[in-house]
């Protein structure tokens, strides 16, 4: 039985003058591309830049927004409330799908970035403000997230397409959630190590957690973080392991049958 | 002959904890609203706000993207490129569609804000951008501008239906175009002074200029402005002055039969 | 015996194109002017205004400094480092002495903004952060903090005077802590009321709980907002109840005899 | 007769997540570090991480405002008034004098950035502003600019110490001026050329215009940008020609006896 799944990669991380990642290259491995929206990381002419480089590769484009923090990256915990995640999310995903309207590509998901992905995997009110944000920006919107999380339950509940990510980069936790960056060992940077570990995650819907215990996890799509060094060898390694594994690497409607 | 004309203002410029101008009391008046998209004014939330409060009570939404140059209130002449203007109008434009089309209003126009609209007035670089990203960022956008400038013939060049607007309490020069703000009596403050313009402006497309000059004036719509103190007082004495000249105040689509 | 006490205030909260409080007003009353320093509020020219209008009227400069949120007026808590909290002050308090400089004015204490007030208050690290700023930025400033929180401790642990302040229109708990804004209650309206608690804070040094708990409060300066519609008439209330009491209502400097 | 000159660079740059330059590189070769303010770029943190790599190398440090334009990098020209540019050049060169006094740095010059350099170079009011703001926001600072430019008389009116800089890698223009960064060849790359052009500058006192003119020119300090690929080639090359010609690179104050 051959298996199906997607790799999303953020992108568009750069601002003005400053640029940040090697979008060219990781766009050239994913299938699927975050662009950052402006808030955290990301301007106009960035954006537009991003939605032509992942048009022009066949990447399906995704709204990656964050909360309004550009010094912090979006990565500091902020008290926002349910409505202001809502509309600070509405804003954003519907900046990008003009930008994708004006450049004739489709709007395909939406993956909240750092702090905001983090708060609202675990509050139920932040969960269901970005769910219904993807569902009312645009139509047909994939909500992508943390299995198991209030991602998941918010998506059921506000009838948005949900597809599960695993990471291939970072530590788990038994109960399926990540290890926080600030803890040693939270990220891992060998690409054989991450690319053995996606092809479990992948085949066997199983991580190894920090603590050494095999957990069930589902990924219908793989993140893969283009922000670190050794971003392009990772990404390489964990394409060829997946091509030798047979599995099938394919844009996230495909793997979800929409 | 009954003539019929919009009649516009320019709302949801609060930010924040701040703000400005009596939306509501505007609302009740205009047929046009144009909304601040967070550039210049205006956040995520205030958006919403402006928009569910035009819904509310009929009147057609429009954006009103500006310079990034919030602690200048987007007043200050910036050299922006076409580029970047033409995706910065996208980004804003695309922000408050998405806010339209979860609340279920249709987008109707885009009328450029403050240096943006000035600038823009004159530069035919610039009105080319502003125009495409009219056409690229929604389906059937009219873009509101200033007759017989760039803004008009880029709207021609990139077949974007376009609207010509006369500016109720501005002072004009022989050539069509404003006197800049800093001059003394470029603004008028006295209710009855502008609805007899207003009224003139409408139903015999005249104005007098600064200097005592007749000169001809073509106005699809009339721009209102909210912000200040005298705001709600003029647009009630125009609105009854329209009146009782029986000509019909509807929306910017009607007027030009779209 | 005679008693002393400062008069503290929220000031120069205003941003680009938006007024927020009565300013001229407030400094009409108060003895020290807290000065938004443009991250949460404030812009260098609305500061500049700001301590003018402070001299003029012999009302002592402080330094307000809040989180890089603009959007959410500093309210929002955000996980800042210590680190970060340390810069971003320094930041702050220089760019206001530098303007201080500039009109002759002596700088003389900090107090922190909204989230940062709160999350300093009770993370000895931030607090620290805060004392150090406090220290480095400039000769001789007084911490102006909640007593018995982490603001007292990390002052004197930095040797940096330290001024107490009771606020005159917010309910306390027994811990000495403010009951939190979202709290039905946590803020109290009517004039005579706060002006009766104020003059027990200064006089018998307690104040009662929202439980109805009578406990000890120490008060060098009592911190009234400007920003509700009720400031001016509060601010009027107090300081004749105080003038009435026998109070000597003086700058911080003078009531902690630096 | 021996000849010297400081070496002055634009550094601090960054801003949050992004790196801009390599900074410890080209403050191993000036003596002058130009710090950039958190306006157009740089951030509290990064301001004081500046600082400090300046003060280990001995390098002096100073001030370098911007326009509040942080996408634009501060290079797009904007019509701020003069009381504009003095507000924000007093914020800017107060927040880093804070920073500098924390780390025990004498703060020793200020020179604007990118539009406001040049709009300022060539506008009285605003280059009145910018030596106003020198003298007022910290003591015995110097203006490092333009000369025979308006930084130069604004200097001199003020009774602002003025240091006349000459730029390693720009063509000019017959009046001394500078050839726009649009124009081909505006700036050179081949670290010899420069070199030999910065010898000629400082011995010399002359350099030849785009138009192969020989018009003299002013040098107490040589900029060199430390942003493009080339710059550490380009610094130890002049670094070493300027030895090798017998000219002593010491910091602005010793090349001005202040």
């Amino acid at each position: 039985m051959s298996r199906a799944v997607d790799l999303n990669s953020d992108v568009g991380e750069s601002f003005g003058a400053w640029t940040l990642g090697d979008d060219t290259h990781v766009l050239d491995h994913v299938t699927s591309a975050n662009v950052a929206c402006g808030f955290h990381a990301g301007d106009p002419q960035i954006m537009l830049a991003t939605v032509r480089a992942a048009r022009d590769r066949g990447v399906a484009v995704g709204a990656h927004p964050g909360y309004p923090d550009l010094v912090g990256f979006g990565r500091r915990a902020m008290t926002c409330t349910p409505d202001e995640v809502y509309a600070l999310c509405l804003y954003q995903i519907g900046a990008l799908a003009a930008l994708c309207r004006a450049e004739g590509v489709p709007l395909c998901h939406v993956k909240a970035h750092g702090a905001l992905y983090n708060q609202s995997a675990r509050d139920p009110d932040l969960a269901r403000a970005l769910a219904r944000a993807t569902r009312d920006a645009a139509p047909a919107l994939i909500l992508l997230g943390l299995p198991r999380s209030q991602h998941e339950a918010a998506a059921r509940e506000t009838s948005v397409p949900f597809a599960a990510e695993a990471f291939a980069d970072r530590a788990y936790q038994a109960d399926g959630s990540l290890v926080a960056r600030a803890h040693e060992g939270s990220v891992l940077h060998d690409p054989e190590t991450i690319a053995t570990r996606v092809i479990r995650m992948v085949t066997e819907e199983t991580v190894e957690t920090m603590q050494g215990e095999v957990v069930t996890i589902r990924a219908d799509s793989i993140c893969i973080h283009g922000d670190n060094p050794a971003a392009c060898q990772i990404l390489e390694t964990v394409r060829r392991a997946l091509d030798k594994a047979g599995v099938h690497v394919s844009p996230l409607r495909e793997v979800l049958s929409l």
